[in-house]
């Protein structure tokens, strides 16, 4: 949970791509859930291009985890998503990874950027929540100034080369009698994990309690709302972690790149 | 322009995937345009291994013109898409190039698969002319026993590594009331190109003669109808080709691989 007072940062986060990228790279460190709205997101992820087949290929086999939006050339740190950013400052939180093990995480990856890198971006299921918040469906995570939670799944994605893992999900409460609209919406953004992959039953997902969640924050569930679940952008940095990839260099769990593209296309 | 009979062609068309494929595999070479109603066909193309990356990269980069249905481990020759499948023989025909000369078409490909070979499926605008047609559109070379009009474009494509091109598109004359409907129904078929990518005016294009097609069978545009165009996957073929990679397979322009998935998913 971040210490930002939710109407405070509320206020922040309505700006433009451009803007809230300028402050990230000046230095502020929080989840990107909520800011720029109307602009899509992406995760983050960079390895050396001796794995970026492996990787792309991994995408390629997972698509409703991994929506490629785009890949630089390698060394590269510019993207047609946003044409004056700077991958390697613009988000507001990195990892750096060796052999899969966190080594450090920094709020400008410029020290750790090589020239053999190979950036993915995909895409990220904060591109939805302004146009579920559009449609008067809350997005609780953001209302409350947390991060999203996360979850590791019981479903094994289709592996490529080295590259093997579990799906992960993100999670929002949804009151019943919104969730078909919720899904509608979000099937729309198919290049932002589109529809749920699954809605009310975690267990059925191998997810034993809500309340720890793997990644994020804590959620808030009230009632007569349903778990709903969508693929999750980090099924993919935990894919190369697990395989313990030599090097990579990911956002921090929730810290996107936001992009100038709209969220919806 | 293939020798069959409408009619008799018509009849033998409507079986399913894998009557179809048994059909090819046992020699049969016609184009596949109205084969296996209601069920996705790919292009077809494998690539040495060193070049796999690229060739995944430009089709990531130009989804509309190469959307990945499957890509297979290196020497692999089973598919997701339809797993009793054999990709070295059950298309009606291939194309086997070296340093991007066309150096073999055949009936069986297996005198040409290698080891060290990638195979890509990626999916073809066959895949929703059954819909097309089911809607009351008809499709002009289809009827006619024809293989679909393909033109390369002035549109040049994003390069990726060593693999290059430009837009290579299919063209149907739909009749001009029919057309948004026709724009409804393609647009539906993501992973068969999706919706056009013109209408109406072949010089925007850079396509100087519509009755001299670059791929297929002169076409056959009537009174009151304009010519659509939609993404074609020869673009990737043509890519690698221009690219001059040192070896490739591919299934001859038209010949596609018919697979078990339905058209629209």
């Amino acid at each position: 949970m971040t210490g930002a007072k939710p109407d405070q940062a509320a206020a922040a986060r309505t700006t433009g791509p451009a803007a809230a990228r300028q402050r990230f790279r000046a230095g502020l460190r929080v989840p990107t859930s909520g800011w720029a709205p109307g602009y899509a997101q992406a995760n983050l992820l960079a390895v050396p291009a001796e794995h970026a087949f492996d990787v792309l290929l991994f995408a390629t086999r997972n698509p409703q985890a991994c929506p490629v939006l785009d890949v630089t050339d390698a060394g590269g740190h510019r993207t047609a998503l946003a044409p004056d950013a700077d991958l390697r400052t613009d988000l507001p939180a990195y990892r750096v990874y060796a052999d899969g093990e966190l080594t450090a995480e920094v709020t400008d990856a410029r020290p750790y950027w090589r020239d053999d890198l190979v950036t993915f971006l995909t895409g990220c299921s904060f591109s939805f929540e302004h146009a579920l918040a559009r449609a008067g469906i809350g997005v609780r995570h953001t209302d409350l100034g947390r991060n999203v939670p996360m979850y590791v799944t019981g479903r094994r994605c289709r592996p490529a080369g080295r590259v093997g893992g579990d799906l992960v999900v993100s999670m929002r409460p949804v009151a019943a009698a919104d969730v078909p609209r919720a899904v509608e919406i979000t099937a729309r953004h198919q290049r932002s994990h589109g529809a749920p992959v699954h809605i009310g039953l975690p267990a059925d997902l191998g997810i034993a309690d809500l309340d720890t969640p793997d990644y994020g924050d804590p959620p808030q569930v009230r009632a007569g709302e349903l778990p709903v679940f969508w693929a999750c952008g980090v099924t993919l940095q935990r894919a190369v972690m697990q395989s313990r990839l030599p090097y990579a260099v990911t956002h921090a769990p929730g810290h996107m790149f936001v992009s100038d593209q709209p969220d919806e296309r």
